[in-house]
């Protein structure tokens, strides 16, 4: 590969840094490191979900030869290592967000990282207990399942629980930025979109769940079932007075227990759909739906049209 | 970052890994290891996909050096490697189901790994046929495609149906997991979900593809193109005795051949999709169509309320 | 692991690497190095992919550190370095499609690839003005983000379009194949699907996009709104005389200014949605809409039928 | 890089390959696998090696968080983790000197493997505490050390000796291979070359020690001190029957309690050097010295010829 | 592999992580974090070395393609990058020594790491001079050097003078323990072990090196050649009131301008050898030597016994 | 770690990246890409030695489950893969000397590169017969030795042996600086220090071997064995009419057949070793020795001062 770096390369080069160092030019895209904080790690947000899953299922992520006898050690150290991870990233992660101009002297920050990181790990337990829920509704619903091994080992359905059951707890936890980027991992390997928000209940299953999307302020009973492409979506959104949306408001639909979305349905805004109701696939619904209700897709017609090739 | 492991931290710890460590709360969701055997690599297999890729696109992937005088050298060693970890794998996949306590004693396992891994070997040749005669077909129907090799190099749905046909071969050799996992690789990255039970037919399409989903029990004729989208999923499932969901039943669409089936498309059931069928997107079916058919959504009507916003 | 090399394996082995090394077997299949250069490195393109967004988001990605006083330093290195890595994998680009038999004593490759590595380099900061804007405004219509760091750092929206509006400058300056790659790894990474060569302007908004599929010759005003499961595509496309389809024709919609387009709805053909127009999710249409349409799906039935299960 | 594969380069290759793949060409210098059993892994014994440091040097090596509160779980994940990997490659060493025809039906290494194993790890405290004696001897005898801690983290001396003591229990296991192939690593690490099979004493101190050999069959008694380059080798060996060299006969030095040894001094043959005896550097000994003798060497002459330039 | 994790083996597990975890088992060879802040990093101190020889020396390390129109912006970049890696470390090295109980309400640490990594790096131009020198010197004295390019990309000596002139700075700057790490990679690299206190003049030749010893108080002129196995070291050193050895004593020779030591000889104590001296090949000296002595070896003698054997 | 850029941070850092860029101040240490060729890659070469000792001895390194059917294809697999390296890296090498200013044109480099890769492959046969040979006289002549396994495994002289006939083939097809960065490698991994350009006889032993050095103009015979510390090197060199060394002279020893140098010996000048010599430790010689001589260092004295410490 040869480059004659000539005049004209060089003035390119040269023309093009200096355009792209102007202040107008990055200034609504540059992060300026927050007191030489580092910048949240990505990487490390990875470590520290992938010792989240060998804690929750121990013998199926990581170090796979625990042993009953060993348990406790393997334990010790794994929480013993989040906790440390957590705390950087956590601190981290509030710097991110931080205007304030004199942070360094500010003990807050300190003291919320500590308290919140404990706060996490000592809910380790119950985000086990309700994944073991979730992975008993997925076989129990799912007949092309052969055991909760391969439920837990190999389905998208309960990675993106299990993400989102943890970012839900950091989210509670007021921890600024780190949820919606765990969120987003499980969004990128699954392609199912939970905001870390959704409230969601017990022995949840998503079935195959790519292009689920479910929103920052859902609440979802327990026993409730949705296939692939299903959103639970908002419909409109509030603009404050400077045209700003306000943000936080409650405008994605509550789904009662017992429900199930089929493949492809769109359910938008703060509406109800009643405990025990069943929504067939495509289907577009932006209003309530008392309990027990069955609903499907209108008689599709005749083609008026010849196909004539791809897309 | 300042950790001050004081009394309430050092209790924090200490009690959550006592209930983390409590065989009530692991139970469920821990994986014993069966007389030691290591649990299943996922590096591993991703490993044997890169070789197989290696082996059916020669030039394409892994060493790309490869001159048809050293071709012979190339196949040797890889499908000398690929044996060997698939050798491994298989053994981890039995052990993985395994329910015997004397496993160790017991001839099958072993005798089964070495048969089936050479039969799956024996099976390259006709697998690397199948897909040369899929990207023919992908050629053939996508208008923005430049050729063969952009199809192999970087087109979603020839790695998807690579994988699958892999898949769907260690399927039918009733190997355990295994098959399913590589079936979630192909599934994670390129959005397209097919399970390793489903019979396809030769020179099938799949363009774009994120969402597919196509059931264990699924029929696909030859020539059939689906897109980005497309359900062919069951509509329901029987319980046993038990209450137990039964497996194994057919429960998904047979499509026959020549079949179009646009984005969005949701076909549940065992029902039929005739020859030289249409189906438009966004369609539900649950209902057989004969030879021929062409179905298109309903027409659309004016809105009755206004958008405001987001979802 | 015990293999007992017997005949029987050797002699699997060797028929079998026999096979795949006839030359009728692996024709279709196999990339045969041009004059020895090297293949495309898909690790490098995603290197460059890497440099690229630390340049156009500084302190985010890559080098976290900067500070405004070293920001030249920075982007000098980033630029020198992007430039010799391009040009590798462009040279190499030609070489994959060219079907020259003297492809070394033919100086065009080398010229060209210069011209066009300094002329994409040089639109970095457009690139960067213009994807300021697309962060500006999905600020402004997610109520759910935080900040414009968030957007930048965690959404699958900005991800899908800073490698849009690379792929597509690159597409701009007609280099083969490296504007598919990298428009399949956003796609692979989000679930967005956006061809190289689809004509987007400013201020474009798609929302946890799952799903969304942008065709070739798509058109896209300014002030754009999608969302998850939106298809922009074809209808059908055109045969030549020699039944193959023919390339590079307009067969994907136009879509004007100030369009939203809700999640699942499906828009094929050479159509115009006019501007300001509405479509609602799930929605098919396969016709002109004019401006400021508002159009939904056809309201849902009950159901005939009882669900027993799962898909 | 443009390789023109004519008939030379291919002819060249293809009767290289031959001449290489003839069993004459191949068969002292080939490791043909005992039963499929993988060769040795350096990666894992050096994994091992690093496991080993982190047990017995706490917050020094590996995870370098240890807080005395969870001092156990580390300790038993490190001690678990350990023994696996030592019993994988301790079958290994068997397998890589075994000559067995039927070697799987041979229980004999399976019991070897897991009692040595065991065996090993139970010394462990003991190897600590020795450890811990050479650390304050080196401490004692060097000016220029400024504490324990950088002679645990910087110091040759104390590496090699680690991994000394380690190789010699190992080798009292009569372990095969293995423990040659940690001396070789420290042997390669620090120019420190101490034979497995040596017997040395506590409170050992070696300074810089590039060059230093110490032979298998030396007994080095306590409060000993060598400096570099000091070789207690063999003088001559002895040959069995058929001209081989008869192994494991005492042919080194025995070297007794409080002697030091300056650099570059070489002590030849199972000679006895008496306690609290100082051999100065650069001196050529093969016979036994008295308690408390100090020799040095010869006084230099003056130059009879003319130095003119470099080696 | 089987292990068969019976009482025997959980017994032996749990009573080796009783004894290992007892506090007098560890007390001397444990780290305890001061105040969390984390351990040295070797691996970023690797990565300090890499870019200061990276700067040092443009073009040889690291990346190799600097044009000069684009030195600055590679100067800067490393700059950078050094002080930031640097300012950390030593933070961690102050730590690593600190006995204070209330560190981190102490402003020094914070200030000093500050300064003299400012300090560090001002010198970066001096050192780089320093080495030029050393690099026609070891050009000039090397019959069997090629080129510049050769004894910078491949000779031991000036990796180790390049180690030891920055392990010297930062001794100078009086920076704990980082500059014994640096000084111990390049021994362990080169098998040349000079401490980081020695003073050594410009144009300093190294060839060989393996086994060169030059202790912590060595003044070195200008224009001095040694070779492979030379030590400039103590002959004896003082002990304080408490046994202890008085550190920092000047115990080590004095090297003037112009002299040559060969390979082998032994320098002891604070000695002077003389100007344009010429020290023979394993010779031991103890005393000084005026200028221009010329010293070697006493003649070998006949032997007297037969040699057998190896050693 | 808190970095208050303030101005002093800032001008010391500009200030010193200006110093740094000066041409002035790099041009004797700053390697400028010849042609944009990339720089010797010490990655790449360590690369081709692997490949090398696979090749050399199969089963032992790299892909360690080479079966003997499979071995054709597994030489077959490295030769092609070893080819492709070499002649880039050989390229690279021209270039790293050349001073033609138009070197693109001259068509001299790319003949060579192809010639010399070559000659180098087809003369891979004869080395590996050749450390046969050494591979036997190493466990003919080390009593500590248990097998040829453990010789090829883990013994650095044969490593060191290795790496020589490698290079010196390489030397010997003029092939510039590799040779020399091979020899480095093995020196800095074993101390053994070997230059390419040594001529070595058949069945060559070195034990142990730190501190080795033997000189480029050596011709050493057949069954010579030398022990750690041996010095066969120059004693004077000339300077040409400007005062340079002259290169390439012959001023290092002869050691003829059966000649046994014991460790710590040094060995200067165009003198000849006589057959069957047997030189002792520590022993400087600058003369010839008639054949069968036997030489040992003058007898050791008592000494005349007191010893108090260490060095």
């Amino acid at each position: 590969m040869t480059i004659d770096y000539n005049d004209r390369i060089i003035k390119a080069i040269d023309s093009t840094v200096e355009r792209l160092s102007l202040p107008q030019s990055y200034e609504l895209v540059y992060h300026k490191p927050q007191l030489n904080e580092e910048m949240l790690s990505i990487k490390s947000i990875e470590e520290i979900m992938a010792i989240v899953q060998e804690i929750l299922f121990p013998g199926y992520f990581g170090n796979t030869s625990i042993k009953p006898h060993s348990m406790r050690f393997h334990m010790g150290v794994n929480v013993d290592r989040l906790l440390k991870l957590l705390m950087i990233q956590i601190k981290r992660g509030y710097c991110f967000d931080c205007t304030s101009d004199e942070c360094e002297s500010c003990e807050t920050c300190k003291i919320d990282t500590e308290e919140v990181s404990l706060a996490f790990i000592e809910s380790l337990p119950e985000i086990r207990e309700k994944l073991s829920k979730d992975v008993k509704a997925m076989y129990m619903y799912d007949p092309a399942s052969r055991g909760y091994g391969e439920i837990i080992f190999a389905y998208p359905g309960i990675k993106a629980l299990t993400y989102h059951r943890v970012a839900h707890r950091l989210h509670q936890l007021q921890i600024p930025i780190i949820p919606r980027i765990i969120s987003e991992m499980a969004h990128s390997a699954t392609g199912i979109d939970i905001h870390p928000g959704a409230q969601i209940g017990e022995s949840f299953v998503i079935d195959h769940g790519t292009g689920v999307v479910i929103g920052e302020t859902c609440i979802i009973g327990n026993n409730v079932r949705i296939y692939q492409g299903v959103t639970l979506g908002a419909r409109s959104f509030k603009l404050d007075s400077e045209g700003n949306p306000m943000r936080g408001l409650p405008r994605h639909p509550i789904v009662e227990d017992d429900v199930v979305i089929y493949s492809g349905a769109t359910i938008l805004g703060r509406v109800t759909i009643g405990k025990g109701s069943v929504v067939g696939g495509n289907v577009w619904i932006t209003q309530d739906l008392p309990p027990y209700s069955k609903v499907v897709q209108g008689r599709p017609r005749e083609m008026l049209y010849e196909f004539g090739g791809g897309i």
